[in-house]
Order: C-alpha cells, then sequence, then structure tokens
C-alpha cells in the first residue's frame, strides 16, 4: 500500500495528515497550533500598528518536527510506504531569510524588528505599497493588469517586499531570498531553492510565458526589478511536477525514507480543487470558511475586473484558475452569533444546542424576503468584485419588530448574493458556470445556507464532504509527485473526497431572491461607489485622536 | 387656594392629576390603564387588518368616573377650590357618535363592526383616503396644502372619516357626530356639542379665518363636504377659552362644583409647552417619549415642507404652532436594549443596575465618530421631514468589531441628526431657532442622549424637569378656564415645571458632529429618495403571502 502525507499551514495551526494513496481515505492526523499564533498586537512588548499581522517562521518547523514523528508513532505503516509529501499553505505569506534559509527574524539584530518576521497574508501594511503599483500600471496601461482583475491588494507578494525595502532597508540587506512560506517548507523539506507555480502566479506578478514584470517593477521603483532578480526568482516547479526528494538530514530526522518526493507548494484554498475533484472547465468552486474562494476553471484566459488573480496551470495543469473572493462568511456568522440577545442564549441553553442550532431553526421558518431586510456584507471589506478593503457592512430594512434571527438570514442571504456579484462577473466575461461545488468548513455544517446560496444562485450546489480538502489536494500532489498514480487525473479521481449532498434550486423560492438581488445589487452600486467617500470619511473620523 | 385637574389622555392609559393652581404642584394622581387597551390584532375573536388600531371610548369614561373621585378622596381639599378641568388628548383619535354623544360602536347592531370604534391616532386603516385628498390637493395646487407641510398624513380626521364613508357607509347613517375623542370628552363633562381650534386646526383642514376647506373636499369626495358640515362642524372653543361650566348630573357624579369650568382640550404633545413655559417666538420644544414630537412657536405662518401642520393660535393665543416629529425614540432605544447580548445582560445582573445603565455607561466612553457608525432612525417610518411611513431603518459602518454599545450609541446620535433635519427645515424657511427646550420622560433619564443633542444641533438645550408636562399643560388651561389666574401669561409663568438642568454644546465635538452629520444627510437623501424606492420593493415581498 502506498501513502502520502499532506501537510495543510493555515493562519492559526498546522495540520499533518496521513492519506492512503489510493483510496484517499485520511489514516490519522496531527494538529499543531502555532506557538506564536498571528503576532497583531505587539511584538516582544512593542505595539504594531493596527494593520500588522505577523508570524514567526519557527512554528511552522514544530508543525512538521512534531507532526510527522508522532503520527508515525501511531500507525503501523513503514515510512517506505510513504511515497509523498504535499504542502497546501496561506498565501502571500511572505518570508525573508538569509544565504542558509534561516529566517532574518532569528538574527539577533533583528529580532524586534517586525518588518524581519513572517509578512502574514493579512499583514495590511503595505496598502501605501499597493496603491503605488496600482497606479503605475494603471497609468502605463500595464497589458498584465487586467489579469489581476485590475486590482492590487496589499496582500500579495510584491508591495509586501516594497514595504520591506522602504520601511526597514537594513532587513532587506541582511536578506538573501524572499520567498512565500508554502516555497519555504518545500525547500526546508528539500534542500533546494525553488519556487511553485501557484503562488508566483497569483501574487507576484510573474506568468509562465513571460515570467517576472520587470518592466512594470521598474517603473515602481528604481530597486525592485534588482531585489525580485536576485532574492525572489529562482527555478519553478511547476503544480503536478515533482520538486525533488526528501535530503537526507530531513529524512532522518522525520523518520521518514529518503526517497519520499516533495511536491511544489500549492494555495491553501486552491488545493481544495483536487481535494473535492473539481478539474473540468467551467467548474466554480465555493472554499468557505472564515471568508470565502470562489475558484474557477477555463480553458482561455480572460480579463475579469474585480477578481483577485487568472493563473494557468496553477491548480491544474493547462488550464487557467481565476480566483476571487469574499472577506467575511463564517466570521460574519460568528459575529452575528456572538451578538445574539440573551433570550436566544438561553433557550439554546434550555434545549441544550448551540446558539447557531437556535439561530438557524429560526431563520428556516422565515420565507425568502419576508423580513424586508437587505444587508450588505462588507464587515471586513469587500475583496470581489469592488476590490475595497475600506468598505463597511449595512444593514437595510430594520423596524422595530426586526428579529436577531432575521438579521442572521439577511447576512446569510447577502453572503449568497456576494457570490451571485462574482459568479455574474465570471459570466459577465465570457465564462458560463456548468457546475457549482462547496467545501470547507461551512457547508457541511449549515444545510439552510447551501439552500439559501442555490435558490439565489438558481445552481445546483454539489456539497463536498470535507472539512480538509486542501490537505486532502496537498497530499494528491505528494501521491502524484510519488508516482503513485499513471496520471494527475486519476489520482485526483482515487483520492478525492465524496459528495455529501446536492441542492437543487426551488423556483418559487428563485423568483423571490431574483426580486431581492436586484435590491442588493442597487444598495451594492450605490454604497460600493458613492458610500465608499461618504462613509470613507466617517471612517476617517474612526482612527483620528481624541482631542486631549 | 384653588385647584385645577388636568387629565392626561395617552395611548394605553389615562391619568387624572390635581394641581395646586398657584403654583404648580402635583398634589395627587390616578392612572388607570385602558380596560381594552389598544385593539390591534381582532375585535370580538374577529382578525383585523395589520394596520388597524382602534380603542373603546367607554374606556376614556372610566378614567374620568374612577380617577376623580378616587383623587377627592385622598385628599381634604374641598370641591370648590377646584375651578377648572383641562383634558389632553392623543390626535386625532376619532370617534362616531349618536345624536346622544353615545358612541356607535355601543349600538348593538356595530359591535362587531371595527369602522365604529375609535380611530386611534396610530390607526392607518386611511393610506388610500389620505393620498386622494393629497393628490387631489396637489393637482389643483391647494393653497391650503402648504401650511401642512404640503403632506396629508392617514393619521388625520378627514381621511379617517371618508375610510368609514368608503368601508361602512351605515355606521356613517348612523353617525350624528364626528369629533376627536378629546373634543367628546369635553362634551360629556360640559354636555354641550363643540369643537377645540387645536384638533382642527392640526388635522381637519380648517383654519380659524377660512374655517373648513369645503372646496377641496367636493372635489375629493361628493359626499364629505355634507359630512363636515353637519356631523364635524361645531361652535369653536379656542385654546385660552372655557368650553362651559361641567353639567349638573357630571358634578354630581363626579362628585364636582357645578361651578367647575372646562377648557377645549388640547393635543398631548402640544400640551406640553403650556406645562413647560414655551410661550415665545422662537423657541423649538422637542417632547421626547416612544416618539418625539418637534413643536416650534412663530409669529408668522410659513409653509415648511414636510413639516406636519402650522395652526395660530392653537397652543399659544395670537401666536402659529408648528408641528414636526420623529416616529421612534424611545421605541427605538427600548428596542435596542431589548436586542442586548448576553453578555451585557449579564453584566447588568452582576452591576445590580439596568440593561439601559449599562449600555449609557458603555456608550459614555466612546467619542464622537469613533464607532465609525451612522444609522438612520426610520424604524418606525419618516414623519418629518421625509412625510413616509413605509421608510425603514438603516446601519451603516459595521465591522467585524462593532459592539452593541456602539449600535446603542449609533441610533441615539442618528435621533439627534433626525432633529437637526427637522430644525434646519424650520430655520430653511425663515424660522430661526432660538432656544430649544426638551421633556417629556427620556430626556430626564438620560444626560447622554441631551449632550448628544446639544453637540449635534450646537444649540445650548434648556431641560425641563417633568414627565407629566401634557397634564400639567392641561390643568393650566383648566385653571386658565376657571379665572384662577388674570391672564394667559401669568397661569403659565406660575404653574410651569422647573428648569432640571441645561447642556452647553462643545466646539470640539460640535465639529465632529458636523462632519458626521453631512454623511448622515447624504445617506438621508439617497436613502430617503432612492431607496424609498429600492426597498419599497422590498417591503412588497416582506408582505406578500407565501406560496401554498
Amino acid at each position: 500500500m502506498s501513502y502520502s502525507i499532506g501537510i495543510d499551514f493555515g493562519t492559526s495551526s498546522g495540520r499533518v495528515f496521513l492519506i492512503n494513496a489510493s483510496t484517499g481515505e485520511i489514516v490519522t492526523q496531527y494538529v499543531k497550533p502555532y506557538t506564536h499564533g498571528t503576532i497583531e498586537k505587539s511584538l516582544n512588548g512593542v505595539e504594531l500598528p493596527r494593520e500588522f499581522a505577523l508570524q514567526n517562521a519557527n512554528d511552522y518547523l514544530e508543525v512538521i518536527n512534531e507532526g510527522i514523528p508522532a503520527m508515525l508513532a501511531d500507525v503501523a505503516i513503514s515510512p517506505k510506504e510513504i511515497v509523498g509529501i504535499g504542502i497546501d499553505f496561506t498565501s502571500s505569506t511572505v518570508m525573508f531569510v538569509d544565504e542558509t534559509l534561516e529566517p532574518v527574524h532569528n538574527l539577533a539584530q533583528f529580532q524586534n524588528n517586525p518588518h524581519a518576521y513572517v509578512k502574514l497574508w493579512k499583514h495590511h501594511g503595505a496598502q501605501a505599497e499597493a496603491d503605488q503599483l496600482f497606479t503605475t500600471a494603471l497609468a502605463e496601461k500595464n497589458r498584465w493588469l487586467g489579469y489581476y482583475g485590475f486590482n492590487v491588494s496589499s496582500e500579495w507578494m510584491i508591495p509586501k517586499i516594497l514595504e520591506v525595502n522602504n520601511k526597514a532597508p537594513e532587513v532587506m540587506a541582511a536578506t538573501s531570498y524572499i520567498m512565500e512560506a508554502g516555497d519555504w517548507i518545500v525547500n526546508k523539506l528539500t534542500g533546494r531553492n525553488i519556487r511553485s507555480n501557484c503562488g508566483l502566479g497569483f501574487k507576484s506578478f510573474w506568468e509562465e510565458e513571460e515570467g517576472f514584470h520587470y518592466d512594470l517593477f521598474d517603473k515602481v521603483d528604481g530597486e525592485l526589478s534588482e531585489i525580485v532578480r536576485t532574492k525572489v526568482d529562482a527555478p519553478i516547479v511547476k503544480i503536478g511536477e515533482t520538486a525533488g526528494r526528501l535530503s537526507a538530514d530531513m529524512a532522518e530526522q522525520l523518520g521518514l525514507d529518503p526517497e519520499t518526493q516533495v511536491s511544489p507548494f500549492i494555495i491553501d484554498a486552491h488545493a481544495s480543487l483536487l481535494g473535492i475533484g473539481s478539474q473540468q472547465d467551467k467548474e466554480m468552486t465555493m472554499v468557505m470558511g472564515t471568508s470565502t474562494c470562489h475558484l474557477m476553471l477555463n480553458k482561455t484566459q480572460h480579463k475579469v475586473p474585480g477578481i483577485s488573480g487568472s493563473v494557468k496551470g496553477a491548480i491544474i495543469p493547462g488550464i487557467y484558475a481565476y480566483e476571487a473572493g469574499q472577506s467575511a462568511v463564517g466570521d460574519l456568522f460568528e459575529y452575528v452569533a456572538k451578538q445574539a440577545p440573551a433570550a436566544y442564549v438561553e433557550e439554546a441553553t434550555q434545549l441544550g444546542i448551540s446558539i447557531f442550532e437556535v439561530l438557524n431553526q429560526k431563520a428556516e421558518q422565515l420565507y425568502p424576503g419576508e423580513s424586508g431586510l437587505i444587508a450588505l456584507d462588507w464587515h471586513n471589506g469587500n475583496r470581489s468584485v469592488l476590490s475595497d478593503s475600506q468598505l463597511t457592512g449595512c444593514l437595510f430594512g430594520m423596524t422595530l419588530k426586526t428579529t436577531h434571527a432575521e438579521i442572521y438570514r439577511g447576512y446569510m442571504e447577502a453572503t449568497a448574493f456576494g457570490t451571485k456579484m462574482i459568479m455574474q462577473q465570471y459570466e459577465g466575461w465570457q465564462m458560463t458556470v456548468d457546475r457549482v461545488f462547496a467545501c470547507g468548513g461551512i457547508p457541511k455544517k449549515n444545510p439552510l445556507l447551501m439552500d439559501i446560496y442555490a435558490n439565489v444562485l438558481n445552481k445546483k450546489i454539489t456539497v463536498i464532504d470535507s472539512e480538509y480538502a486542501p490537505a486532502i489536494g496537498a497530499a494528491i500532489l505528494g501521491a502524484i509527485s510519488g508516482n503513485a498514480h499513471a496520471t494527475f487525473d486519476s489520482a485526483i479521481q482515487a483520492m478525492k473526497e465524496p459528495v455529501l449532498y446536492e441542492v437543487e434550486p426551488d423556483p418559487t423560492k428563485v423568483e423571490r431572491y431574483q426580486t431581492l438581488f436586484e435590491a442588493y445589487n442597487e444598495l451594492h452600486d450605490i454604497h460600493g461607489y458613492k458610500k465608499a467617500r461618504i462613509m470613507r470619511e466617517v471612517s476617517q473620523l474612526a482612527t483620528a485622536p481624541r482631542p486631549e
């Protein structure tokens, strides 16, 4: 029997999975919360700016060093049977390392320098640099900008590199290599210095045919091209290929066989597509957790305003993968649950159920539109299609009789409408959506939400039974690297997660939601564009200091 | 010593007060909740339309018949010392009575006919008739329409009369007189058939110089003028005059002296002005309870769009009284308190304080604008200046960190911004506001709210120590009728309620609130006009039946 290890590096913990490479079955798993978590408020006692989100790379190694041996101790499997390791990682989570791949935050002189630490995907300290990249690209009508949805996010790698070069040139001077944390783990495992095409393509202004966009970099900053050429550029390993064998040292340290192959890292949400078996043209997958990522496969490259990127072969070889997203989905529901009135909490206690169960039971009794509410789910900004992280949440249609369950359902519907905006954007730019998949932690737990989505989108939704789709996807890449399957396709078909259920739209509800969506669409446009100005002025007051 | 009785007929109860006519001191009071309350859901087991709000007039008599004798039994005062009775009443609360002043709902054949019952001020069954009056008046550029703010409310008397004539002609046929419930009480006490100029002027398209607007009535409905001429029109008694002596029967029944004078009824909120001593040109008074009424005194009559009416001598002889209002103030805060998350309720329990105290303590810690929130306080529609009862509440600027205390403060600020819109409307139509009074149940209990209002309005606010200003105002009119004072002015000066405190604006907060108000103003206009359409479509769904 052959096995593959899939390692899923999330925002707050790493999870190591041992997967049966023939069936996709999870043999065992090990979870390791990051020792330092996300470093947001202060670093070694010094307060950090509000927009900072850092991590300590040593935590990632702990996941591997503890997780793999612990897992092996748990099962009666010979290391020789483990043919590959695959890694999925948050992105763009950017690391600055020295010649020996040591993170520069481990150097004595930089231990208190926040710019030496891992810049987590949700670090927003590089907004000025992102704006500079965007306006430069726009001014010169850069031919690539459309492939990123006519948009530059401060979460991407190049703005973060510019931020460090601008704010902490001493850190940049001590840095030999800059890479995605996912690439770093692969490099630590293999002892090589390579880059995955997935991370570079989505987050670093790189593409397979033309490489890095140096002519744009030159116009943005005199030093940027040189930094990218010497510190970022490295041999590319594409999804479906192997990054190489485990180094002898690492094999010994982890108790694995030195023949074990390591695949290039894949972005966590993107790995889900492999895990659930979406590999065809015109399939859209919603990876639903704290936020939602909308991944779309298409044979052709289109320039779609408001999406976050489109990269060839970044998930499935030879096919374009498009990415879009909503910034608050599970997070928003958690927030609403936490705000529930005392009577709801009491009811939950009396019935011995969770507050979510109380909310879902009540929300289920409501018929589309009965509450008179429409919400804009921008409590954490709007990623797609407005690409404005400063937008804020709105609620319309309240009366003195509005209940918390109605508000909860209003937000569920708002996230569905937000997804419909994204799907319409794909469809408006010549990409029909033939099939919709849902995966991640939420769809399994919340069938009412999936029912709402089916009716709002007017599409059948295929819900996949997996909270661990990214890890399964990573393990599939590990198995492919380790030659456990003859082809990429057969690996996916053998190892993918099963379908949990399918939801069909109900025509009477579809019609009601169409009316509600038209109202949402108008409010979206009014507040996405006009209010972007009105409420931006209000936000400025929110962060202005109090007078003495 | 001389005394006056003030009787305050509210929405859910009547309160009888015995007041010292020299000092205004409350000697004793008696509260009687209406036996039938507000009849909203069903009448004698038959379901009522959603927009209905009826009362049973027998409940009003109970207030007097129980309250006055009970009160007299309580004190050592000779009935001869009680010189007058004043009545304040909700309006337009409309009654249909027979030749003997018997409410037609007491006739056997009409006991199950909702149209025979008292149509409470907030009965909204006459919207179609109000619309018909408005469009007719607008089409012919009726010269009076501007005095009602270019607006006809379904809460006024004439639409309610048309409703009964359209829907229940048999009730109309059995009706000899139609009058405000306040007039009915006065007529029952005196045995006369008179009308107060206050009710007619604000609610019935009547004015001192020209009487009823028969030429408009003729264009609206062929029968309306005749109905008004024979059933509504009657001798007018103006505020400051006397309606006459108590009838011998009533004097005996109540244990009062037959020389006791009865003043014409005054609308409840309007009576507050007398009770707090606002009687000068350019004074604005906010009567703050479940809703807020904004009364403005001015020597000249102006046509102000969006206000509810302007009547000469309706409160203070010889001076115009303007009325505007906000439909949900105390009601909105009650709603927010009821929605408080469990953690707030727990905190209140632990500290042994009310949920309002917890909310106020937390809201007080916030500085203007820090929450990033703006709200539109239209949870019960917008009375002034948009005159659109179908508008709904909105909340803008939410994030995943928004707290319930921030939302509470946001709504407090929204009601202040709403008041500023009304004040600006008065000022925009040539009426300077020189002084602002606040009275009613809320200002005394909520100094933080008054602080917010002072800074939003940028005006000093004089808060009067009285929840009972309407009853005091009614008692003042009773004392004037009974000749306890030489002049109208001296009665007010002697009996008015004392100042509780004054709040001055703070220039740094004023400046912040000016920025926030500009945002509010834009959102008000977008959603008051544009959204009126978007959300009206959503509201239609809210009331549409579910499919079978």
